[in-house]
């Protein structure tokens, strides 16, 4: 038995119908070449055969004295946790967001390990997809897409690959996980000196925080987010949208105006906002805000990560895509600087207080005057080399996070050759297709081609 | 806004995630002759463009006050409830009851109508399936199947039939539901005369009847059932389990052994049971005890129906199949004379009576040290003609009802021409491969007929 760390815990605790807490993937292959119409049956019945199980797969939760422990499930039933599935008539993209929309609104049997790994068949043109669904408690976003691609290999001839649940031990070192949101806030809560047992304890620890908040000279600059309908109470059913966009053109646009790759993909994400917003009749006058994680790092040591989370205003009352995409690259270089002159630990307690309130928010569901921040945008590093698995390459992989009360959009976001992968989730009654962000996000990008005259 | 009933609201405050409070139906329909092979897809399409919704498809919950009322969904998002899914290979029956298992296992979004209607394709020989949720709390299950029949006719060349969510309005009195286990709770609990608004008032009539059922003379008779896995508690994973059996031949058995339908069936679940129970070396030592609904008219009327709930001893303890096939028809009939000297009154509340310590057990989670009884077995009357839906005939239906705390195991059949049809629904860790049931049945009709001299 395992203690849960306070952060996994905290994920339970926020847990409810309308708001499960569990990370996911979808990832898209093609066919290996030569391989018949049922390939996808016949991979179905060799995972079936892979009934050998390695930590944390193997983990389920039990109580005692109200504390959580992961436990060894002695009764697995890998029927349970892999699944072959099919999509109807056409197994278009379409039909493929519908069915990770529906899974992925889905609470998870505690009563069992905290994952799902779905197989599916019946996509068009020779293609086939897996869903993948691991409780946030168990593994955090960004082990999770590690663990994927560990599952696969450069090799397009390599074979018998073990698959997710079946994977080698390797070095704890590697499998680390990043530093995150609810990892900061773990951090804030004391998680490497003292274990923390109840919600009343992180609540006072939120609240000190808070108050501590209010006499920081910069208290104004942090709660100045504007109400938005994207930060309403969420139902329990979400709208997943994914889409693949070229990696070259957004570049090109960030040549063309002198910001990087991740200002370009902000100034998108504006744009599509702002599109869908209007569409809405719920654009706020104010800018939006964006919680956006950034690397620290100042040297070349590539020992360990610091992740720091910024706020950047997103320029979403401007009306013109130059203007915005401007405006982000301002607001993310001034918030970087203001990290430049901080010792890493003044970093993480400073972003722990900004963030503070989005905690307490989280796990009170107290409704508080301020709000912090609109929308996370998170641009998870994804494989730069295309991906075989079992001969079968990789075509695309998209994140599909959490959204949870007054985040019911979440833009999550990866790279992956010469693609950049968006994965939207979101509370498909707060905020009615949402699917369209993906279009305007495209009328973003080729705005700022127009304005950088890159397109006539 | 109309208030929920008494019931209703009880349905709403027993779920929880490893107890979902929906009941659900499935059908096997066969394509009609010279339909095109994507004849299930052109019947989505033409499903998706009924937009219109009648009553109480869409009424959502919502609450004042603490206490629940149905309204009108103005939000309504039909491709929410209405869902066009598919098999994976090879598209056996096998992989159906996969799919209902899975999907049978997820709670409903309580911000939505508490329905959801399931267009299944890609079943093998030219068939597909419809597989129908709805929550306790807006429909019950006898109404729920007289609504699917109500969907269909008994001509084959009619089309243009509307879906179940949009069935024209038809008088109040026929679509009554029956007096059912929970209805009989909620009449105990004076539904007719008051509304009831907070758990302890519905706890504290039930202790109330608990403690007159002490005094009663008839008290060791009723809580007599002995203690069995069947009645642990449950997790959120079910398994749904369905087959149809010949009705001839459980006639011919009941017509040899001077039994009813009923008894045979019943006599089918005991052998099953007490297969099941032998393979996971839990058998108990005495007679497991069903609660089975009958009906109780004494005249021809057919004006509004009189279900009471008998408790019958199964004879598994019997090895021998006739033996316990007589022991069920005794245990039966004598439930029966019982029954048959009181007045309709008596009868209600002398029902109420035998399952109220069930209903607690429900409604508090605590465990008594009585158990009434082990196993529900109901026998829900179904269409004695061929019905189609558009043109598609129905090859079977399965009830697929709810298993729930210290009932992890539920038996419903109903009648379709000549079958008899089960659907088992249970929790799949508290009873593994419970699907072997369905053989066990099959064996103990053969069993019935060897005794009977039918088979060699």
């Amino acid at each position: 038995m395992k203690l849960l760390s306070p952060a996994d815990q905290l994920f339970l605790w926020l847990e409810k119908r309308q708001q499960p807490m569990h990370v996911g993937g979808l990832q898209l292959f093609s066919f290996p070449e030569g391989a018949p119409d049922d390939y996808v049956a016949q991979l179905a019945d060799q995972l079936q055969q892979q009934t050998a199980i390695t930590a944390p797969f193997n983990q389920r939760l039990t109580s005692r004295l109200g504390q959580s422990y992961w436990t060894e499930d002695h009764q697995f039933d890998l029927e349970h946790h892999f699944r072959f599935e099919a999509l109807p008539t056409p197994g278009r993209i379409r039909e493929l967001l519908a069915f990770v929309s529906a899974e992925h609104s889905h609470l998870m049997d505690r009563e069992r390990p905290l994952w799902e790994f779905h197989l599916i068949e019946g996509l068009q043109d020779r293609r086939f997809a897996v869903y993948t669904k691991v409780h946030h408690a168990l593994v955090d976003g960004v082990s999770a897409m590690r663990m994927m691609k560990r599952m696969m290999s450069s090799d397009p001839d390599q074979r018998d690959m073990p698959p997710i649940w079946n994977l080698p031990a390797r070095q704890h070192q590697e499998d680390r996980p990043r530093p995150s949101l609810m990892n900061n806030l773990s951090h804030l809560l004391g998680e490497s000196g003292k274990q923390l047992g109840t919600v009343p304890t992180v609540a006072r620890e939120l609240l000190r925080t808070i108050n501590e908040a209010r006499r920081n000279p910069e208290y104004d600059s942090i709660f100045h987010a504007p109400r938005c309908i994207l930060n309403q109470k969420v139902t329990g059913s979400r709208r997943f949208a994914a889409q693949s966009y070229n990696l070259s053109r957004i570049k090109d646009v960030g040549a063309a105006f002198g910001a990087t790759v991740n200002d370009v993909v902000m100034a998108m994400c504006a744009s599509a906002l702002r599109s869908y917003l209007l569409s809405q009749n719920a654009l706020p006058d104010k800018s939006l805000v964006a919680m956006v994680p950034v690397s620290l790092r100042k040297d070349d040591s590539t020992e360990g990560n610091q992740v720091g989370m910024i706020l950047a205003g997103l320029g979403t009352h401007l009306s013109d895509a130059a203007d915005r995409l401007r405006h982000i690259h301002l607001e993310v270089n001034e918030a970087k600087e203001r990290y430049a002159n901080m010792t890493s630990e003044e970093i993480i307690n400073y972003t722990a207080l900004t963030l503070a309130p989005a905690g307490f928010h989280l796990l009170t569901g107290m409704a508080p005057k301020w709000q912090t921040f609109n929308v996370v945008i998170s641009n998870v590093p994804g494989p730069q080399e295309p991906c075989y698995w079992n001969g079968a390459k990789l075509e695309g992989m998209y994140p599909v996070s959490i959204a949870m009360d007054r985040m019911a959009l979440n833009m999550t976001l990866t790279s992956y050759c010469d693609q950049i992968e968006f994965g939207l989730i979101g509370c498909r009654r707060t905020l009615p297709s949402l699917q369209r962000l993906l279009d305007y996000l495209e009328d973003g990008l080729t705005e700022l081609e127009q304005a950088a005259g890159l397109q006539p």
